[in-house]
């Protein structure tokens, strides 16, 4: 069988299983999901017996200790995927709930009642943990997913899928309800982007690279989010206190992810004051600032910012900064620059806090908060499939809830129309 | 100017347009509504003027009777559009509505808002009027659009661009809020259709070929629907009237469209007796029945089906009709052979009701009413742009509320994440 074949196979048989899936009761999805966590325990040996096998072959093809960190599933990880998946288990199921329901002058009782998806096909990177919180948030939200992990991880993923699937099994739902295309042979990834008869949608997770290239290559339509290049404007009349505390926080409380501040703006009334403040605070954290030139002048040990500065997501202790001559440059230089990510404005100014948070077009628009609270868990969905930064769909964090659709209920008595 | 750089400049100042229009009050998207009905009327004489040049261009082309009562610009067709922009004026603003808010632990409060999508690309055929609901659509839920209508209408689709664009003005709206491409030249479609850095959706009306060509080519998502393969299930415990009348009225009040019946099926017990029943009404009205073996044992004027029946979208005065030996049996020739369009049961039987509305995987799924009822207006959307048969975003008809996202809006007090 080729992997074309393969894949296709895969594929019919998760449509098959996504029919059965979307009229399971609530009950018989948890039950399975506290079946994996409980596997995942009792079976860790085996585990990372499968995983000493990826971790042997990472080292040996030189990957860096970082990499090798986020690959291994150690007691702490595999306590977190079970922690995971019965806190899936516990959140309300999104399948058939009511989210309106009116009467038509004719008679007619319309609603709109949450349905799966279908087919997820989720292609993602290195750490194997992501296949089972993947697997959880689909299975409870009705889908069946089609998993398509990083060929570092591949023994790994082949455990976990082994897992899953005899507890999917014990709780008798339809093993094609979560596989895992088990192979590391890239063609496989071409061939699930095209089989959009099949698939009803594409969830890319990793670097950029990967992400592009399952835009451009997908049949299928695709959630994902590019880059997060997140601002946070600091207004005249902010408290200067809290101001230099979010950005500290969305600078470097973890600099390496998509929700970390990547550019500072700050109203020219209080730059003399603040930036130089929140400058020596930032790079008592290591931070290296590349200012506008006003910064420049007002904190020497600035570098220069080119134009190449303002759409940058440094993903590092770097941070852009440029002072503004008032709000509306700010929200002009996020139009020019942003990614539609996060934006966070602090002031005490009720006015203009209202303005930010119509006018910035983002998926996150914070006032007085730190940009790292655009994440599915910190902002109450419970938990987190993705972020999609284009607005179809679902716009942000995407959790249980965006992983459906509402079709259209009708309850009539004989009516037709005129 | 190559069409091209026409294209990209005309996306390009509606993307500009859009983040104006993003934060307009109401009032003002609603009086560049109420001028366009008022010009419609005051200018009445300059659209029929354009409008013959359409007409007389089709009768030289030997257009059909059909096609050319399409194209036309009669005094109603324009008090139509006059109406239809005053009932989207008077229809509620989405933009800006908060569908939830809730506090969290740390105190953040998180709420969702609804804001456009931005810029939307409507490709559309012959009809002009859909140039002005287009239009009015777009314009009231805050969207920039970019119109693309058929060869035939280009002299009426220029004027009313121009009376539109007369209409924003007054309003002090930018004009780059409504924009036709100002040319036949196909080119232009393609080139729309990869403008994915400034245009966020793309909606096409119109025939298959039409859409398929949309959704082919398109770099930027696409909501659609090919077809409406829409069935009627009539079941054992059905009022034999109700049912009747129904597929009368699925079938014959308008066969030419989406949603009309185009498969009927029918539980054995009770076939004996509906099935000549149903057949002979039909018939009577015009309908020419192709049956399964069964059907065509019961009704003799019945021609027998073929495997391509199935899946067939007549949209004409002719049905498919199949004898199931149950419920289970109607669910799997719905999933095999439908579109995931609309689909009703005629039943008295409260479980098996129950069981369709929960079963069928179509946008819109009706307990004894007729399929026909699958509109934005019947379903009371007030308005509808189109219909959507994949399930993201969007599924079934889309109002207003469809040509919006929603974006996360949070309120601290100095939040950061620990």
């Amino acid at each position: 069988m080729s992997v074309e074949q393969l894949v296709e196979e895969l594929c019919k048989n998760a449509k098959w299983a996504a029919r059965a899936l979307s009229v399971m009761p609530r009950g018989q999805k948890d039950k399975a999901l506290l079946n994996i966590a409980q596997a995942l325990e009792s079976r860790a040996g085996e585990l990372k017996d499968a995983n000493q096998k990826d971790l042997a072959a990472a080292r040996g093809a030189g990957l860096s200790e970082a990499m090798i960190d986020r690959l291994t599933l150690s007691d702490k990880v595999i306590a977190g995927m079970a922690q995971g998946l019965r806190e899936v288990a516990a959140l309300p199921d999104p399948v058939g709930e009511v989210t309106g329901m009116w009467r038509r002058p004719n008679g007619l009782l319309v609603g709109r009642q949450r349905i799966p998806l279908g087919v997820i096909g989720f292609i993602y990177e290195s750490r194997p943990n992501v296949t089972v919180d993947a697997a959880a948030l689909c299975l409870k939200s009705g889908n069946a997913v089609i998993l398509k992990g990083g060929k570092e991880a591949i023994n790994s993923n082949l455990a976990l899928a082994a897992l899953i699937r005899d507890s999917l099994e014990a709780a008798r739902i339809p093993t094609a309800a979560v596989s895992l295309i088990p192979t590391t042979d890239r063609a496989a990834t071409g061939a699930l982007l095209k089989m959009d008869e099949l698939v009803d949608v594409v969830i890319p997770r990793g670097g950029e690279s990967l992400i592009r290239y399952v835009a451009e290559n997908s049949s299928i339509p695709v959630l994902k989010h590019y880059k997060g290049v997140c601002h946070v404007y600091v207004d005249k009349d902010a408290d200067q206190d809290m101001a230099e505390n979010i950005c500290i926080n969305a600078k470097c409380q973890r600099p390496g992810v998509c929700n970390a501040m990547e550019t500072l703006l700050v109203h020219q009334d209080i730059a003399g004051e603040f930036v130089p403040r929140v400058g020596k605070a930032l790079m008592a954290q290591g931070v290296k600032i590349r200012g506008c030139h006003q910064t420049c002048d007002l904190l020497i040990e600035a570098n220069p910012a080119t134009d190449d500065d303002w759409p940058m997501e440094y993903l590092d202790l770097i941070l852009a900064v440029r002072v503004v001559d008032g709000m509306d440059q700010a929200l002009d230089h996020i139009a020019a620059h942003g990614s539609q990510h996060t934006e966070a404005i602090v002031t005490r100014d009720y006015q203009r806090a209202r303005r930010f948070l119509n006018a910035v077009d983002s998926s996150v628009v914070l006032v007085n908060a730190s940009t790292r609270f655009n994440d599915g868990g910190q902002l109450g969905l419970g938990a987190e499939i993705g972020i999609n930064t284009s607005k179809l769909h679902a716009f942000g964090p995407m959790g249980l809830t965006e992983l459906t659709s509402q079709k259209f209920i009708v309850f009539g008595d004989g009516q037709v129309r005129e």
